[in-house]
């Protein structure tokens, strides 16, 4: 993570690439051979796989290879290098309308003078969690550090950060057993639940490091059990390709120069479609009802969290996302609002996670934008296509 | 069927009912029981069931029985009386936000005066058919002669009508390989497959009838080939608990009096919102952008038709609902057109359907509304709700 | 139930019917509208469905409305009357080879000599559980007395009984949420952990019934935590459609007479062979390795219960069951352990339940058979095919 | 293919690795480091992935891409050389009891004399194929004569061949409908019924290298359509990772020297326990009725091919896997049938692939087993556990 806070002006960039499968890593390749992405830049990959975005959902590790695999080559770094310094955040699960993609983040030195603040981005990661820490303080108090760390390095203060995109680990039943039997009991025997209490833990992490929470509650108590409890700009998924937790914090920065802004609002619940429109008009998008293409060939990342309410019900009626044994809670969700802000947007590249476990009220969420400040002649809709 | 087109002025009326499971009818009793329904003057029953909408669902199949009981012991008929008089039409599949539920149709004498045109009902139905008239001008011709008798019957011209809601027969691997060995050649030996072939007969049948293909066009020769050739006001399903074809007409009758319209729009793909927040405006119902409460209160019945591009793309990027092995690309593709439509109109009581074969081009679909001319303070929000 | 200790010799028999559809009874109606079951002698009836099997399977439900409803029509009871007086225990998930069917119990007094000790059947239910009661200490002690009244029913010792079935309730994510939130906390909040809980406090209050634990144990304590806690004679399904624990205990009596008898194996895991090919022998059914067809003919009844093993391994190598978001673990190993027993027995028609959570060891299970002494020329294959 | 027939005396082993994910090629590479494998004399390899098995299966191509690094890295050869060189046979799905794993076979000079015929084993590869190009007469000719390169490379006549394990290229919808539009009407517009026509066609192409159908025959009018055509010693399975077709023809031979010998059998449907026990009598592994784990620990290699019988029925009653929306009737049937092989061997580290269109009869299947002649010293169990 190598743009401490003093380094001067920096500029960061974000590019969205389109993937045939996992192993589709062509789009990047020949924006780096064109000269389009510098590879050393690159400080973080956020993306939208294949799978079912549940526990054996292999393809968030696929892409992490062959991602890894590409920028070492181009680099002439390892690929073991390559992926402890950049943060692979992917979720898995393109429901309905979702389209496959991974976004990009380049931070280099600003090489023009430009509007302040813009576009920030600060990383950093936590040590290795076992199945015992997850859902746990250490889980919490580990992330809240690493938040911490990547906004000094980004020189972002708390108000400044409008997204923390966090990954961390998640564990197969063997691997929770083993620790259970071994006295180190986790929160969970369960692999998707444990998922739950991880993905909560570092929602409270991030509260924490952002002020969001009160520095002195007891927040492991909290964890899955006071929803009153959460942080409007945490975004965390969970997933078995990783042991540690990994952050991504996004903001606006002072010292930051470069054509992108960010914007971002919170959902009261699933079918909240008015701070969808208001973002998109915040941001010049010009929704009416929906973004003309014209405008969405300026939008560079939209990141949305997203839950089932748990107490079954949406507006009054009942769902039937968690009780269906056939398609997970999450992927129904996904595919719901990934669809109603695709639908204003005018965009389908779009990354969604569901479990706000702690990220929001109970059934709410959260959608972040990044989009460049004016129609740019020199990056295009920066979206890069698979395939030959 | 027993209103027949001389029978002086009518009035149609439509409930919709929640449901705690498909068995769970007491929402409907309650309401027969409070004389708000009078059962002998139900005409159609259409709705959502828990199930995954697919050749082996058969929560539509226990809706229907459960119904069929009520209304046979309310009125005195037998179960087997109902089920010959009152289509059901019934989709399985409550993908991401929607709520299971069925909107009870009723013809009764208009009682006063009121505004004309008001919503009008018409139903028929064809003779059961086998697996190897599905898909086949059998099935286009018959069905073609149901929606011009049910258009007689409410005295509807082909352009009075708004939809024309259709459910045909599915039928399992075994009957359909069944037929082949004995010489009658489906044409398909794909459960699924042939759902389509059945779907996209029936719309064509559809389209003959309103008079929107050419009177002589060899209308089986374009069944799942000629996508150009399509109906713009057919909705159509499929399911194993029925051997014939239902049809219930929906339009505007100058001989119709009530507290009812219906507006419809066609839907270019999937993510086409403006549509949406035209017929809610038209309708009277003020999106900006989502539909109030209040307004949605006004709404008696939502139907929706939709399906996934063929060509795996939308808006120039990629879906995946087409090679999913894990997840029907109907139900994909219902949870995300029902999300957008659900939060535009405040509502998720909506019936969505998939497999939209020539109702509509690829990879678009249709809307229907019907709702109140202005709040009614008799009927209320028109939503019963299930259980005790 | 109307079958007491002292009312002399009785006669059990089982047949078992196919169904197209959880509403077709057809098979049953024509067994008893040829004489060949008496409908008001039917004490409970035990099937496999054609749904998941999990908290969303309504097909257990609309078979039990169908059964209910034919017996009710020939037998002048109400179906709510047959409801309450015949459990009607259904497991749903037809995996793999495994074919839906329904086995129908009588009891009738014994009408002509024969062996003693024959197959015994006696049936008891407990009040209504709330989602709080579902794990606990209620649960365990009120499935404990349901056992020992249907024992004193049939007049079994616990060392006469082979299997006690047992259906518990379950509950959907909004009822275990509002119970909660009443501050009537459940084990879990989670509705198929709960099910799970479920499944072992009934499995201990049959262990408790039949003395295979400790009289003195805490087996609340237990419960999922313990697992060399268990009983070795006890098969557990939940589901919604009920509220309350009903209990079928089958043995082998010695005041009972009929052509029935009844063996039971323990299974040491899901692969375990031996057991299979045993109690087949036992039984006279001649495995080499698998009953001929004209032995497996005289098989009435075959239930099993499975579950994977917890620590995600089978033999020293790994599966991969439990950490798959797409297919249930049940459902897994409901198709594999079917398998194997129906390769065997040369029989589909299988009741394979998973969820063995204290029904044997961690990863293994239990199987019962009841079958014909010898061919019975009367009775013939025992089985009736669905459809017309 | 190095291993032109000519080079004399050639021994071929076999060794199966397990993964903890598609990515974890930690065992084979200790095998290397041990000096266990010759990396260099890898001529295929054969495993079964965590995917669904289906179009969206992205297991295999992982694995691929990780097992081409490895061995590329080992031998210093690019990995794009290895793919090209090696072919690699993965189908996804291990349901029920199956453990991923993959086989890796060795060709080399034989350094010992020893007992023949040995195993021998003959690998060749078509020019890649397009959409229209599959279930048709160029993929049946092409199949053919792959078939016979491999086996003229190996030594081999038809009657000394056990098995042809091939895999064909499947694509997805996107690409289909490409080639449709441009004229190259492809054999279906559904992908997973394309992927039938091309397992089906490269079955008739293996029936023909064998010598096992007419040679006048017209082989592509009886795809899919006369099942009375077929091989008994064809595998195929499909996958999007591949566009050619790839063969790996395993045989007994004369010129073959080394400790596995191979049997195999036909199945004539998914219950047909008897020849699983026959094979295993006649590899010596003393079933009775299990393989005890001694005689197991010689078992290097299984493959199983299955399939659902299409008239829905199996021994006279019906099985539902045809008409399942939810679970696809491949992994139904791969899951049955492979717990029934994996109850007589005593091992779950099976190759089981479901699609046996013109592979055996309708419903059957075919079982292959490579073992050791007598328990070896030196080889141990041949199976490489994963992870650390």
């Amino acid at each position: 993570m190598a743009w401490a806070s003093g380094e001067g002006v920096r500029c960061a960039d974000v590019r969205r690439f389109g993937m045939a499968d996992p192993g589709d890593v062509s789009a990047l390749r020949r924006a780096i051979d064109a000269g389009e992405v510098d590879p050393a830049t690159i400080v973080a990959v956020i993306g939208k796989t294949h799978g079912n975005g549940l526990v054996n959902d292999y393809t968030r590790g696929y892409l992490r290879q062959s991602l890894a695999l590409l920028i070492a080559e181009r680099t002439g770094r390892t690929p073991e290098d390559v992926v402890a310094r950049v943060p692979f955040i992917f979720s898995g699960g393109v429901e309905g309308v979702l389209s496959p993609h991974y976004a990009v983040f380049t931070v280099a030195q600003a090489t023009a003078g430009g509007p302040a603040p813009s576009l920030a981005v600060g990383v950093a990661g936590t040590p290795d969690l076992e199945p015992q820490d997850v859902g746990r303080a250490r889980q919490i108090a580990s992330t809240a550090d690493a938040v911490r760390r990547a906004m000094h390095g980004a020189g972002l203060a708390p108000e400044d950060v409008h997204l923390v995109q966090v990954k961390g680990p998640a564990f197969g039943a063997a691997e929770i057993l083993a620790a259970a039997q071994a006295g180190r009991e986790p929160a969970s025997l369960h692999p998707g639940t444990l998922m739950a209490f991880g993905r909560a833990a570092s929602a409270l992490g991030v509260a924490s490091a952002l002020g969001e929470v009160d520095a002195e509650a007891d927040l492991e108590r909290a964890v899955l059990s006071d929803r009153t409890v959460y942080s409007r700009r945490a975004s965390v998924s969970a997933g078995s390709e990783i042991r540690n937790v990994e952050v991504v914090v996004l903001g606006l920065g002072a010292a930051w120069r470069g054509p992108l802004t960010i914007g971002h609002r919170g959902l009261a619940d699933a079918l909240d479609l008015a701070p969808v429109m208001e973002l998109a008009a915040e941001l010049g998008l010009e929704p009416a009802p929906q973004v003309p293409a014209a405008q969405a060939a300026r939008i560079r990342a939209v990141l949305v969290k997203c839950e089932p309410q748990r107490d079954g019900m949406i507006r009054g009626r009942p769902h039937t996302m968690l009780n269906d044994g056939d398609i997970d809670a999450q992927r129904h969700v996904r595919g719901a609002v990934g669809a109603i802000v695709a639908s204003v947007l005018n965009d389908t590249a779009l990354f969604v996670s569901g479990g706000a476990e702690h990220q929001g009220p109970d059934g709410g969420g959260l959608l972040a934008v990044i989009a460049e400040r004016q129609a740019s002649p020199l990056h295009g809709h920066g979206f890069g296509s698979a395939g030959a």
